[in-house]
């Protein structure tokens, strides 16, 4: 793990190699994991951010002022203190008191904890090393046991272009669990390829037919990224994604 | 000018070295020039491709069974023997009967044809050297006065993330010329930043109010790419693209 200054990109931060965040384009990944169920989901309150140790997601999740808490649960304490010492631009919201950090693995967390939430967001890494449970049916079955009745998750969903095989088998894990399973598109400039995904699976809110538009007008936020009709174009997918997938998309 | 084989992207075509299309993702580039404006004309009879070496934008054109002559002026004898070579998968089109190739500068061209087009696509490089002309308020002047009464013209349009002041440029020189002015973005592997934009001008018609999404349907046409929520999602901007170029976009 590591914090570089880069000449383009502003400070990087590396984890098993693969570039987790550069202060350039941050903005773009942490609007699309957060604001899309946040205002799809009618009152998020409780919400709960796995892994994002750099704080970017939790420092999103925490502009909605109907959030009381947001628990982040990172298993990595390293990356917590590096990006505390070098990114203040996502850690700043270490000083927020309605963050409750807790560095801890995940995959116990959700086994065990009594609190639900309205909203998860799994922003994790890799399906390699010690994030590779988070791709897993049982993960998601806890996911969906510590979830309230209108809760969404979404997840880290990987490369259209380079992980065909890996975004299939994690909305089939999802199609095992949810009864609305779907899956939305950023483009940024830290990953290969630029096209990102996020899958997006809840118990019953759809994230177009219940996407509350005024919410975002009246909340008026000012977003880099994020606007209303990036909102619905996200879940405008490529052909070629389209045809991979099209048998994991439901609700 | 060179063609290079590479391990995750099939051929290469590098021009003034920059990287121009590669085999794995050329059709994202291609439907995306080609299929918006087709799909907002009525009727697109007459077709020009302005520069497009490769064949790519041209075979795209001719796959509409509407077009009756596509028009391609590319200034690079070089670049189309090249491609003629190495790259079958977009230089097949030239030996389409309906394709007609003038080896000449478009900047000429457009200033002395008496023919007049229903929709321009101006394939070209970045605003460097022989392509910098392609990119003022004369050649606009020009490409105006051979376009019919519901014309279209759709051009290259650069990064949103390296090249904002160049496509304010852009968009400000449309300006000058045309009632509808807009932009839209696709993501693409071989371009720096993943996220690329095409502009969109008109002498009346609106990519989106006029866009004919039963004409996608009825032709059947199973692109990689490009489908009508692709069509629709390409023009909502990201927020800081909005903020850029919200005074250039009319109509």
């Amino acid at each position: 793990m590591g914090v570089v200054e880069t000449a383009g990109h502003g400070k990087m931060l590396f984890n098993d190699g693969l570039a987790m965040i550069s202060e350039r384009d941050e903005f773009i990944y942490h609007d699309m994991i957060t604001h899309v169920p946040l205002f799809v989901h009618p009152s998020p309150k409780q919400v709960l951010v796995i892994g994002g140790g750099d704080g970017g997601t939790a420092r999103e999740v925490l502009r909605h002022p109907d959030v009381e808490l947001c628990t982040m649960v990172e298993i990595d304490k390293m990356v917590v203190d590096a990006c505390k010492e070098h990114i203040p631009v996502t850690s700043k919201v270490f000083s927020n008191p309605k963050l409750n950090l807790k560095i801890e693995d995940a995959i116990k967390y959700v086994a065990e904890t009594d609190k639900t939430f309205d909203v998860i967001l799994v922003d994790s890494t890799d399906p390699i090393g010690p994030a590779k449970p988070l791709f897993g049916p049982a993960f998601y079955k806890n996911i969906s046991r510590v979830l309230n009745p209108n809760g969404i998750v979404v997840s880290q969903g990987e490369s259209p272009f380079f992980e065909k095989e890996m975004q299939c088998s994690l909305m089939g894990v999802l199609n095992q669990t949810f009864p609305v399973v779907s899956i939305y598109n950023f483009t940024n400039l830290t990953y290969p390829g630029g096209l990102w995904s996020f899958t997006f699976a809840s118990k019953g809110l759809h994230p177009l037919d219940d996407f509350n538009e005024e919410r975002v007008e009246k909340m008026g936020l000012d977003f880099k990224y994020y606007n209303k009709e990036i909102h619905r174009g996200a879940f405008a997918l490529p052909q070629f994604m389209r045809n991979n997938l099209k048998d994991y998309i439901k609700g």
